[in-house]
């Protein structure tokens, strides 16, 4: 009997053709820092789908690494952002962001999605008084980190909503791939390139070996940006290591494909348990599940595998 | 005519060997964030060098990275790092170290190199006065951002300096192949070891696609470690793409032999260059090359090349 | 008709033996940055009462400033502090802590008090995982930000748990007179410097015109401190400026009797309330009063006052 | 034979006037945090001087946290500050600027004052490169550390060149009074208004108990600046504390007045020592002095005094 083991993303090594690009590649010499012509292609591939020319993409290693510099480049000192409390930079980046010297202001989410009721009480609570901090970004996650996914509506209603309260809309794509090719999604990448300020698309949960590419849309935003990304020590020198990685993921789809095929395994696996009658704690959106299990059926997992 | 460049560092790919081993292991599943094999079996393979159990090795994606991550969790607020003004974390990293909370103290150096007697000057400078800031680590790069090269007795002598004035040594070794293999070179990878607080191995200057090996080697400074690789961004999920590389240049001198080769390359041309007449900023002793062209020798290159 | 405002501990100037001190030193020189005779005598003072010649006192010109420099220079980057939601750390300090790069982990509290459970359940929630903060500290107000009051049992239960957990206890006094005055209270100033770490004696909000006294029980924790001071802006050329102050506070029981006075001012017309029915948001303890009133008495007071 | 001691700034206590008026006002309510009357009259005071009713003007207890807070809330994380190597920022605030996340740029000056050609220097060197800080801010301080002033036409440069360059010029005015004061002065407070983005007023060093004010004139910095002073514990509660002192040396030229005194009396001493044969470090200007003692003389007073 053959055993499949569904760890997490990171366990995985890249997807083949990832590789392949790497090999081809490897002999030619580039520019680095930035500057070498995989990456340049590798961005002109990603603002070609956002039909965007103006948009900025910088290529980072990690997801704290992006979400870190986004946040902190783009807040005065007395600034803060508002998070679900489920948002990644509020419960696993080991307090990065406050680390840069800023506030989370946490909304309390069941399904980890952010809601405009929630982003409202913040404003209301906080005003204009100099004793508290001032909102200025939403972050969300999309997916969220329980799967879940934000629609087409909810993401201009959000983002009409920061536009109308002064609050940049910074959208976590660590696992933006799942989203966008969630069973019932109707937001495109050009959407995420009109209806956030910034956002960034994770390569590393989703077939490359590391690297995520923030995208930054909000034109005021894009100053000296390689300056922030230099002083975090996110400037690769050998650029086009992460470059490469998302030239792969970006020809030919594969980046949707690999996504598309994750959240397809994962909804088969649902199906078979709900059909057990397995209920789950959120609905299963994407490639992430989680279903509650007895103790007695945990017990037996642990034993059998 | 066949044409060699010679860029720099970060314009080439990686070592064949280095794609060759993230090709065989691809496919294989293992744990992220510095538990896979291939990072524990890098990890072993270092301090087996080093004859040094106690060490701990970690594992991050670049130099800027490896300096702000070291400086900035071993110093308290108040105290600062003595460097050359030469060295990188004060003329090339935007500010990181600042941006970390810590004062960088310089003193002018002619080839990269610093002294005990400048070391000594800001230690009497400072002395204790909490209106300025505590010297408390010394930061030298080896080879330095000139090229030169620090032998075993000054090694030596500046970690006996430092043990005995409460200062901590770190060496940023991002060129540590070219200094340890660099023609007269006493110093090895054990007595870094030994005669340090702490130092990196540079991976992407030396063959890599991006990586650098943190060695703690003073037991007080290992706590926690982990929580401020996390902080900064700096915890590879898929931390087998790094650990990985640093597995193929451990393995049959890969590293040491690279380094060589490029030391004698850079040596081949140096002689080129002094049989011309050409005279030298500092006497080459590594990979790197500074001579001074006449402004038509440089007009003429402008054109040929 | 004579009318009486209570507006707040701000909106008066000092008690008047504050500044008659003022005066009869003015003319007298003596050295700055908290080597005066008046600071010294004002620390011997406080020393005295506490019965312990082993803790550090230093004067600073305010509270946010105290809790920003204590918290901040008594925390490693990765550590954070627990304290209860409705903490002045967490609420109206205009997010100074997260600024000095720590995160600020609140547990919800009706009464404005910290309970061990509350501690207990971040503690689990974190354990030893480097990719969330580690809790370090813990921060009460004595009195609270809702005139509650600690109790000596409850200040050595947590004390206690904080030694058996590798947490330090940290209390902001800004209230600490009310609090020690309070109706009821067993807890002395002697009781503060053995069981907690790091306190602080609220001068601002006890007739002076400004200053808090920052002491420092925890011997490992005394080190560099007036660096720290310094470094925060927060030592005072002046230094007589503020030690005078607090020499007239703790000369004569001062500081007390002001406390004192302005508990039974509060409980005066706490008892009238009650007698009139009117309820409170937390039972009176000290000389903060929440009264629940209807809209109707709201809009009756606006008009008449 | 009466003995006059000259220890510095900090010896002594306040002007007389200055604590008559804290006496009369003491029994009157106010508002906290900066709305009482005498410090919104002292303000009136100011800009009434400087002929600029658009500058703001906020009071801070001291001269490294109106540094502090000037710096950290105006640059961006990259950007730097331009100060001569002997400014005060530089050598005896422990590293407080840093701290905020910000390098300074050291230019060498023998006078204490910075030129021009120096600030060129530091633009050309740093250039628009990602690799390296952005000089964003030029500081000085009038009089200077070592006590020389600037005159009219070199602040007008100065404020000239850094408008041309995209430079903010910020002037550390601790000693602003010896400086408007000095001999051959031709610098006004209106000046001060013109031809700097902001300044402050030095109160502890000429006749406060504490105290500085800083002035921001150029209305793009003016935003949220309360929030900055709150967030680094400068939002003084009982801000009438700082503003009924600015109120008394703002009336009737007694902040002149106490500066004319000190200047004076230091250029007495000055022509008595330079009749005795004494050189000077630089030249005396204000109430500053470095006199060239040998060895014997210095000695001799040890003895003698």
């Amino acid at each position: 009997m053959t055993k499949y083991r569904f760890q997490d993303d990171y366990s995985e090594g890249c997807h083949p053709k990832v590789l392949d690009i790497l090999q081809t590649t490897n002999m030619v010499q580039q520019q680095g820092y930035g500057y070498d012509e995989y990456s340049q292609k590798a961005k002109e591939l990603i603002k070609a789908q956002m039909q965007n020319e103006n948009s900025l993409v910088y290529f980072v290693s990690g997801g704290t690494q992006a979400n870190l510099i986004v946040i902190s480049s783009l807040l005065r000192p007395h600034e803060a952002v508002i998070s679900a409390d489920t948002g990644h930079i509020n419960t696993h980046e080991t307090g990065a962001i406050e680390n840069t010297g800023h506030k989370i202001l946490t909304c309390h989410s069941a399904d980890g999605k952010l809601k405009i009721s929630d982003i409202q009480f913040q404003l209301d609570y906080h005003g204009r008084n100099p004793h508290m901090v001032k909102p200025r970004m939403v972050y969300i996650s999309n997916s969220t980190e329980l799967g879940t996914v934000y629609n087409k509506s909810e993401l201009i209603e959000l983002y009409s909503f920061c536009q109308s309260n002064n609050l940049l809309l910074f959208v976590d794509g660590a696992r933006l791939g799942a989203a966008l090719t969630s069973a019932g999604n109707d937001v495109s990448l050009k959407d995420m390139g009109i209806y956030t300020d910034v956002f960034y698309i994770g390569g590393t949960k989703n077939g490359a070996l590391l690297g995520e590419a923030i995208v930054i849309n909000n034109m005021d935003l894009q100053l000296d940006f390689e300056y922030y990304l230099k002083q975090k020590g996110a400037l690769t020198s050998k650029s086009r290591t992460i470059g490469i990685q998302f030239l792969a993921l970006f020809q030919d789809d594969l980046f949707y494909n690999i996504a598309l095929h994750a959240n397809k395994m994962a909804s088969t696996i649902a199906d078979a348990l709900k059909e057990k009658g397995v209920e789950f704690l959120v609905e299963p959106m994407s490639n992430q599940l989680f279903p509650i299990f007895s103790n007695a059926t945990i017990a037996f997992f642990e034993k059998e595998l």
